[in-house]
This record gives structure tokens, sequence and C-alpha cells, in this order.
């Protein structure tokens, strides 16, 4: 049985005002919460119902945090899923630390990705294809959103990021050396474009794509290739193919 | 002003029976609107805000259809879109015509697709890669589905599709000599496999992908490599990825 203290406090993670204050979020589902507690994140509370207490008793008691065992109702109350008949974690952020690409690595930097949705599919697109590490603009939205969690399947766990001014990023020497990507309408077909084996990855807004002033930085702008008549593709699939043709075609 | 009858029926196209009984659907927003205006689809009547119908006088007089003028709350009321201050279209639906894949062209088979939205985007993917025909199995999401026309962004104008059984459909002796590709998890790398010309893409349900009936079609199974840690990719990644590779590897 929770206390009114411990849902207030829990629904209060919705928002990201308080995930910043209180420096956690939630992790809902069965997947998800199995998998934050296999990683090296530190669990706060885990909230589960009695079925999957039942079911993941020694993974739960691994992680020697306290539990709740609540109702189905209770945990949907709480949380953000319309419904989950599993688990909820609340879980400490993570300290926002620099990252960059080191030699032999690909990593992406996300202008102003608005959508939760996209978020959480890049995250699992990064981490298919072995990426990471993510700078994100401090207009992209919040990884610690639920539904950036939720979309991303897991992947939240393997994947890295960094939320910072990446115009000033990009001006450091260290980058400097790199080849920054930056993906636009007008670039060079990546079919035939040797990529190099490590560097940088820019994908911009959702509307209006890369800022001029990130742009500025962008050594090599790629663009996918169309064949047939629709506008544009969505951000998500869009870096799922450019990073897909950058691992297959890197300069030996 | 629309009449109580008016507003009833539009409301029933939200579900697939009346869609199916009345052969009408809804296409809503600017974009798609503008869009439907400029196919070969039927409009029935076009529900439009006085500033819409203003920017786009002469589009909207091109169809020579009932025009009812509407406030935005009116406009909300009767579709399914959260936001909608431009206009709604309802619009007859088509006949349902088999489609084979001729020769140099690649067509793609969707076995269970569930998701309204990952078929609304596998629609726009098709778009981009010039594929004009997608044939469903008839469990697959409806396509009518507003949900699957706004996440099409337009592109439903432009890519046919077929709602029947497939595995007679791959029974058929016209469908032999063509390639039939189906992704698994264990098929041939993209990467590396040249591609025929022409042939099937087959596309399997979101968690338990293509069904043994239909899987004994298949002629090539193919695979996306993998280099990171993610269990899977949406099928909507799956298709833009797989169809990317194709169009670059065609076998010359």
């Amino acid at each position: 049985m929770l206390s009114k203290n411990q849902i207030k406090y829990i629904q209060s993670l919705h928002q990201k005002k308080y995930r910043q204050q209180y420096g956690a979020f939630l992790v809902e589902g069965a997947k998800s919460v199995q998998e934050v507690i296999l990683s090296d994140f530190q669990i706060e509370v885990l909230i589960t119902t009695e079925a999957f207490y039942k079911e993941n008793t020694r993974l739960i008691d691994r992680q020697r945090k306290p539990v709740e065992i609540v109702s189905v109702a209770e945990l949907e109350r709480i949380g953000t899923l319309e419904s989950n008949n599993a688990a909820l974690a609340v879980v400490k952020t993570k300290e926002n630390i620099p990252l960059l690409a080191e030699s032999g690595e690909i990593a992406l930097i996300l202008d102003d990705i608005r959508d939760p949705g996209n978020l959480g599919t890049i995250l699992r697109i990064a981490d298919w294809y072995g990426i990471r590490k993510i700078l994100c603009s401090e207009t992209t939205a919040d990884v610690y959103n639920p539904k950036v969690i939720s979309a991303s399947k897991g992947s939240f766990t393997r994947v890295n990021w960094w939320y910072g001014d990446i115009v000033d990023f990009l001006k450091q020497s260290s980058v400097n050396g790199s080849v920054v990507y930056g993906a636009f309408l007008e670039g060079e077909d990546v079919h035939t474009l040797p990529f190099q084996h490590s560097g940088y990855l820019i994908m911009g807004n959702e509307s209006n794509g890369i800022r001029p002033e990130v742009e500025q930085y962008v050594t090599q702008k790629v663009t996918i290739p169309k064949y047939g008549d629709a506008e544009s593709l969505n951000v998500g699939i869009a870096t799922a193919i450019l990073l897909d043709n950058w691992r297959r075609n890197v300069t030996l």
C-alpha cells in the first residue's frame, strides 16, 4: 500500500520540472523495468503487481531497494501508461556528463528533436547500430519523459546522453578533425558516399531541420535518395537509414 | 452548419464497420485534405473552416463537391484529431482490386501489421521508395483508419493496396518466378545480398513476425545486420531499411 505522499511524489515525476527537482524518473512496464534492474541505473523504489513480483522474484531481489506490491488499478493510477499490469520503477537520473566521439566511434547529435516518441525511437535505433553517445540540444525532448523511456524499449539503459549547448560543443577544438555529417535534403547521396570510421551525425528538428548556427559546423551534408513522391521521411526513419548506410559504407 | 444526420454519419466513419458499410472514410488536417483533393479519390463532402477555405479557395473549387463551412470546435467534434483548424473530407473508399508486381517492380506484402501508426508510416516509406503496391492480409490494420491516413502524411493518395488472403495470393502461379523476400532475424545480410529488380517483400506482425503458412512461400529470407544490443527494430523502421538496401543493391 502506497502512502499519499508516495503517490503524490510518483505522479509529480510525470512532469519534467519535478523530474529535474527530484533527480528521478519513471520506468514502466515489464520489459523496461526488467532492463532497468539489470542496468547501472539506481532504483529508488520498485512498485509491482503481485503477479509480476512472483514471476520475477529473483531478478527483483537482486536490487536491494524497497519493493511495494500494488493492484493493477493502483499501478495505472500512479503511472502514465494506459495499461500496465507489471511494474513501475522510480529511478535516479544520471549526471549530465559531456560526451565525445572517440576514434572509431560514431556519435549522434540531436538538434531540437521535439517529439518524445521520435526520441525514444532514435534511442532504440542507436542501440541497434551500436551507437553509445547521443548529444542533445537543450530544446530536444527530455529523455526522462515516460514516453521516451517507453518508446526506447529498454535501449535507454544502453545509450548515454548529454544535454547542452551543441553550438558551443561543435566550436570546441576537440571536435576539429572529426567529420560532422548532417542530414539535409540537398546533401551527398549516402548510397555512394564513403563514410569515415568515426565522427558525428546531426539530425535536425522535425519541421525545420538543422538550425543555421549548427549547420555551419557540418563538414559533410548527406541525403537519403528518394525514388518516389513522399515529401519527407520521419526523423526516426531517417536516422535509421543513415546509420545503416554509415555502418555498411565505412571506408576501410 | 451541419445537420444532425451529417454529424452522425461522419462520426460513424470513425469505426471500420461503418466505413465498410457506407464505403467512405475520413481525411483530416490541412495537408492530407489538400493531397486528397489533388488525387483521384472521390470526395463526398468537404468540411472546412472559413480560414482554410479562404486560403485554399481555388484548390477547393476544383472539386465540385459540396463544401460546408464550420467552426474549429465543430470540426474537432466530428473528426478524430485532437486539433484540426483546417478541414475534413468525407471520401469514397476504392474498390478492392488485386495487385501484382510487374517486371521491374517491387511490391510490399504485409502479414498482419496491427498498429495503424505503423501502417501509415509504411505507406509513407513505400511512397518515398517508389513502391506503388501493398498487399495486406485481412488481419492487417484498416488502411482507411483515420490514424493510418494521418500517419501516411498524404502518401495514401499515391500508393495502392489490396486486402485479401495473402497465402492464396502467394500460391498463384503468377507469383511463381518472382523472388519473394521476407524479413526474418536469421536471413541473409542485406548489406551484401544482391537484390533482384522485381519481386515482393513480406513484412510480418509486430510481435510474431511472418506466419509459418506465409513463410513457406518466402524464397529469400533477409536480415538487417545488428551492431549493438537492441532486441529488434520497429516494423516501419525495418521496412525503410530493407527498401533502402533493395534500391541501392539491385543486380544490374
